[in-house]
């Protein structure tokens, strides 16, 4: 007896739509192999049937509306790739899963905004959630994470988990130029969106971190928890001064579980050079684990684009077509942990801070006297010639100066912030940003 | 009803089983709700009953001949962790795949010679032979190219297989030591062996490329096709150069799918500095794939000890519990693939050459003939003033010369190399290290 084709449903033909039609195509042979039998597309979702996509849908049965893959009896999986946290693809989804239908999706926002009640949902019809590109693209960290350290007690997960963040910070580095010069230019390469609020600002990588988070510490999914800060304030002073301290700037995403409940966190951060994650450059996407008994683990690879991210939608229906069942957050809801979230002012790290001030005598006695009163404690400064202000005007009166404090809680380091932000003599908003060095 | 707990038969109860034994007691409960139900340990099986291992054992039943698991009516799954590709761990896990028992094992010898007709054991008794364990310790490379990439055609894997090397190779360069002083340094600190060959002679690299490469071309396990080389060879000379040249020395293993067949090796290489790989350095492991529609992946962490190697075991018991199956190699044996391999002397690429010469006036131009006469086309040539033999004494008449070539192919390379070693100037075997830039 054959083995009966896996039908796939697929919404949403953009580019990743159009990744996963060609791959399906292409590697149709040694998929079905993998699988245990063929995978093939029954019927497809999109707006504009007339475009030119490139690739054959002839022969598909074509849905105007997206929410008809959920009932269209051809179809035994709904793959949703059209986007956003509502609308078309979160009715879809719930549609799909509340049929009995397994689903394979690659929308982060969804499942970092409505990833508990789909798994119940998902649960309760005992069939597949399966997000494996949602988060880092290609790269396995889903699958690394929820099954490949299983039997670990995971204390820390993130990374770099946006590639068009990760771009711009390089470039900046490597060409000293400020951050609205290289975001034009990246825009044009078309490594940035026309409006690349959701990159930059940081939120696109705060749901892929919320995400690792309810992976690594088995709890309801919480994105509105996850503290979160872009890229727009970090300056090429910046850079250049953390270049002199040993450090590079990365948008990291951060989730630790401390003994009072999880920290995630989504912000610029120095981390050392000669750390792995410092190194990881371009559009590339790395994910780091640090369990009880595996220590660190780190994947590395391209998180986004049409290949990979096809790439990781399509091992999602080959485990969908061998039958493997795992609850969507790896353990069954009931089970999940039901640990706190930490505010980020209960953050313990160091910090960094650059002040442009007025070059007068007993400054930096001011500002260290703030520091020392608030209970924050100066590990070094820093403190370069007349520069010009971010207009680019000469401020012959003002200077740079950058200070890193020992281990602190934000809590007193924002306290200070504001006694110093508010000194006459410093004539620009403090620059602050964390520093990572574990 | 409360599920059945997954009864575990350990045999083996070295650093490793003991890691095992703590895992289970340590996660036991984070470990239920992840495998769906609990794991147990019920049988152990080790020689020696009365060493003190620092684990509580009492109340399992033990067995003095490993055999007994197999047929040890309260246990479910066996996990071997004796060692050896014969005699009793291979008895032990024959035995209970023919049993219909699933078994786990860390052993990456026994996978590597025996794995293609156990894997039709496990086949034909339809039960799961897991390995996890047995490339790259707590990193979970079986899961990523076997699932992960299972969507793509990947045509290269492999990496920084072996710690031993990895640290002798970092030391080297960082201490600008020679190989038996270092080698000596980490027998000291255990970071290997008393009897080092298996580690520095590149054996066990060759053991876990042989797995890499089956599960990532989906073709029968075959050792004896991996060509090895290890690092006893390579000279603090050799480090010194390759770091002025912009590469480092790292023992890689490459396997490659290429028109011809299947390329697998194991040598030191010159990659250079700037490759995310050049910079895993000490006992840290690195795997890469690449796939035509994933790009490539890297994944890095421990690849040995205790720790990582139980966290490996345990996530492999855990896929157990959970009932998930996947075919041995990624497919069932009927469709793996029966491409051929291809012996080292088809390898095409750039190789760097040490030869130590009598300082004589047409040395350089002779050398050059032959490599011209051999098709071998020179990019580059280095020589510092004279320096010493190998044993320390001064040769003043003696020079170092390093010559890098163009792109050549192996066969070539070889013939010039032994018309080179016969010339009277050249008065010590020329070394050779393939350059792998990408």
């Amino acid at each position: 007896m054959r083995p009966a084709t896996l039908r796939v449903g697929i919404a949403g033909l953009g580019t990743v739509g159009v990744g996963v039609v060609r791959l399906l195509a292409a590697n149709a042979e040694l998929i079905a192999t993998r699988a245990g039998r063929p995978i093939a597309i029954t019927a497809v979702a999109a707006r504009d049937r007339t475009r030119e996509r490139g690739v054959d849908l002839s022969g598909l049965r074509w849905h105007d509306d997206a929410r008809g893959l959920a009932g269209d009896p051809d179809v035994d999986v709904v793959v949703e790739l059209i986007g956003g946290a509502e609308g078309p693809a979160r009715q879809l989804v719930e549609a799909s899963l509340a049929a009995g239908r397994p689903v394979v999706t690659a929308n982060k926002a969804l499942i970092a905004i409505h990833g508990a009640s789909l798994a119940a949902m998902a649960e309760r019809s005992a069939v597949p959630l399966c997000f494996e590109a949602a988060v880092a693209g290609g790269i396995p960290v889903i699958k690394a994470v929820r099954e490949g350290l299983a039997a670990d007690r995971l204390t820390r997960v993130g990374g770099i988990l946006n590639g068009t963040c990760n771009y711009i910070l390089t470039a900046m580095r490597e060409s000293g130029r400020d951050f609205a010069s290289i975001l034009a230019e990246a825009q044009a390469l078309g490594y940035a969106e026309a409006d690349p609020s959701t990159d930059i600002d940081g939120i696109d990588a705060a749901h892929k971190l919320a995400i690792l988070a309810a992976l690594a510490f088995g709890r309801p999914v919480d994105f509105a928890s996850v503290h979160v800060e872009g890229i727009r304030a970090v300056g090429a002073l910046d850079i250049a001064f953390a270049q002199e301290l040993g450090y590079r700037i990365k948008l990291l995403g951060i989730a630790r579980l401390a003994e009072a409940g999880v920290e995630a966190r989504v912000h610029p951060c120095l981390v050392p050079q000669t750390m792995p994650i410092a190194l990881v450059d371009g559009v590339f996407n790395a994910v780091f684990a640090e369990g009880d008994f595996v220590g660190r683990v780190m994947l590395e690879g391209r998180g986004a684009g049409a290949g990979p991210t096809a790439s990781a939608v399509v091992a999602d229906l080959i485990d969908v077509a061998r039958g493997t069942t795992i609850p969507v957050w790896g353990a069954n809801a009931e089970h999940l942990s039901q640990v706190v979230s930490v505010p980020i002012g209960e953050r313990v790290g160091a910090y960094y801070l650059r002040l442009q001030v007025l070059d007068r005598p007993g400054v930096i006695a001011e500002i260290a006297a703030i520091l020392r009163d608030s209970g924050v404690s100066l590990k070094s400064m820093l403190q370069h010639g007349a520069t010009e202000d971010v207009s680019g005007n000469d401020v012959p009166d003002a200077v740079p100066i950058v200070l890193v404090t020992h281990q602190t809680r934000e809590h007193a380091m924002r306290r200070a912030l504001e006694l110093i932000a508010a000194l006459d003599v410093v004539i620009e908003p403090p620059a602050m940003i964390r520093i990572e060095a574990g």
